[in-house]
């Protein structure tokens, strides 16, 4: 039967060989004495399997507070594997094997999950994203280029009639995409029902109008059962996405919600620094998409260059680049659009094109549109143009010389940020 | 409207109050500009609010890779506040709002989430446990003391129906609570339904011949329909107890579980440690349980003394303590049965009481069980003889002497953890 494999970041006041075995045996035997029923058949069909222990520094002092006492902290990268016959292609139940009782052992002073492999089984068991990169494309009417998107602020206080008004002032400047804040889901100031209510009229009437109608990403997080009594909402609405906070619905919510609707999913993951924070404790970004694309979600949150968090523009890009990366063969790839937010304005796209050298992807700014000098409709076109001019491959300066609203969001946004 | 409150151990290059409002800020406008829709009116309604800040530290390094730079990290205490107007009474959302996107805030050092309080409209929207301690004991046939508990290992690698052989042993040796590992789930090596059929088989026949059927909460991690599937499959089988891991599954899984089944949820926590481990990132288990609760979990594992993990016996107490403390006034309290586990055994019985005061608990002891000298039932019997003598106040030593089992236990455990 094939295995997952699981690859650590692994700090330990013992020896890196013993530590891994220790770890090895935490997931798959688990108590402080050798039992009479663990055979050594037994422990050969469904032990953890060492595969490799690289050693890559030492320190004088635990990196996290260790009730081991040691004078040398030995650091490394460990690769483990389980036979999938332990859990079967089960995403919530791998999870408990590769970041389950592992984080907290003592032998441990930090322990990171880098990446994890998870053979074909998984892409035969879930569902997958649906829409992914090309059906988001085409409910949103954007066949080539990035989606420019924005999130409705202020996230919390406008009412429905409010926010429509904000969406229809969007739309009229060209927008493609929109999202709710991860704050504003179905609160007694801006009930769910009323809220998609009052934005589809516009986008429908927009659309009706245009022909074009942006994405609107409507938060549905929330309950099971509401969940999908807002999906099918949204859908009825003539609504084309549904957003989630991943850390707050859990995997087999995504999964539920998945066989539910066919609309895309949008999956925000706020919350996230507690994984990523720590170089010393954490879930990768590498190995956390994976459980949530396989899970079902379309689209994925990964910050962007320059962003107002502490995580480094090349994080964000890798992030962004494994969203579009095959997880399996053939046709179901599993690729998901990455969504750039965060402190974005036309500034930081030639770099992120330059970096990740493609437009499939949603590229969201909120005051890099609000507050472009020239209203929503300026800063909306200032993004449309940075990106011209990349995917052209002439520099913003250059490109800013013939286009004013590039250049006004040059000159306002430049230098905002470090 | 009534508030929810949150409570923080924050670090930051920047002061404290400076600080505490960009948290504010960010978990109720987030973006780097000022928005004109962004009044004082609707800040005044729905901004966060800052309740207090107390200085506690201050040092001259980050204690975690921060962007911003500083010669000064000044540590304190926050108290912020949200108008349940925001997001009304609904656990996924509380969390995007009290632990969303503030761990990874540039200006933020550390960052650990100590407690959150919420009012009664929670109590009123969700079902909360079921069975809860009074549920529990009638199901397990134990009316005072603690329930005498145990995990079937190895954790991986038996069958159906060596795992029933392994009950049958436990049940004869008077075990009143059993359960799966926390990685023994639905694998192609040990099929859920035919555990279920195994071991209920084995527990229905001695609850006939003896009049007690010790409790298996069974693990039902998994999909959403698979799990409410697999709770009913254990309730027609005659079983009294299901089990999730809680971060695999989440939230919203939990209370749809809840509502679905009248057996009580074991909750367990693995992957706790990536929550708890680091001083400087996460979520003390204080507000964490408080989720769980809500949600629907009747049980809450806890560690305990002296424990294989790292965490220490202090703060398993601590937590074992909130588990067992009221959540709202009234009848429904929210109450739930902390469990004990991990390296646990006679050994540390005396002081778990002294320091908990209750025996409103999970005992589970694994090696402390099945590596007894005397065997399964000598291992129970010295776990029982202990909380005997701790609830009686007679010192372990001295009980020892008049019990064999005890005594043996006392000589084969003590030391073994530090």
């Amino acid at each position: 039967m094939n295995r997952i494999y699981a690859d650590y970041d692994l700090e330990t006041p013992g020896n890196l060989a013993d530590t891994a075995a220790i770890i090895a045996g935490e997931q798959s035997s688990g108590t402080f004495m050798q039992l009479e029923g663990e055979t050594d058949e037994l422990k050969e069909a469904y032990g953890a399997r060492i595969e490799s222990i690289v050693e890559t520094g030492a320190a004088s002092k635990p990196s996290l507070p260790c009730r081991v006492a040691g004078r040398k902290f030995t650091r490394g990268r460990i690769r483990l594997s389980w036979s999938l016959a332990n859990m079967g292609p089960s995403l919530p139940n791998v999870l408990a094997t590769v970041a389950g009782n592992l984080f907290e052992l003592r032998e441990v002073s930090a322990l990171r999950l880098l990446d994890v492999e998870l053979p074909p089984e998984f892409a035969a068991a879930y569902p997958g994203p649906r829409a992914g990169i090309g059906g988001t494309r085409k409910l949103a009417g954007v066949p080539v280029g990035p989606l420019i998107g924005t999130i409705i602020k202020p996230s919390v206080g406008l009412d429905p009639l409010q926010t429509a008004s904000l969406v229809s002032r969007l739309a009229e400047g060209g927008i493609d995409f929109l999202k709710d804040d991860e704050l504003q889901a179905n609160g007694p100031h801006c009930p769910f029902a009323e809220r998609v209510k009052a934005v589809m009229k516009v986008l429908r009437d927009f659309a009706d109008r245009t022909g074009k109608k942006p994405m609107y990403a409507f938060n549905i997080t929330g309950g099971m059962d509401e969940m999908k009594r807002n999906a099918d909402l949204v859908r009825d609405a003539g609504g084309t996405c549904v957003m989630v906070g991943i850390h707050s619905v859990g995997l087999p919510a995504v999964t539920a919600l998945r066989q539910h609707t066919d609309l895309p999913i949008h999956g925000h993951r706020n919350g996230w620094g507690l994984f990523s924070r720590s170089p010393d404790i954490g879930i990768s970004f590498i190995a956390w998409q994976k459980f949530w694309r396989i899970a079902g979600v379309d689209h994925l949150h990964v910050n962007g260059l320059r962003n107002k968090f502490s995580e480094d523009g090349t994080s964000s890009i890798a992030s962004a680049g494994q969203c579009l990366t095959p997880l399996f063969d053939g046709d179901r790839d599993f690729r998901v659009m990455p969504v750039f937010s965060s402190g974005q304005s036309a500034e930081q796209v030639e770099d992120t094109y330059k970096a990740l050298g493609s437009t499939d992807l949603i590229y969201c700014a909120g005051g890099g549109i609000m507050g472009h000098p020239h209203g929503p409709a300026g800063g909306i076109r200032s993004l449309r143009e940075a990106w011209q001019a990349a995917v052209e491959g002439i520099s913003l300066e250059t490109y800013a010389v013939t286009h004013p609203d590039l250049r006004a969001a040059v000159e306002t946004f430049r230098s905002r940020l470090s």
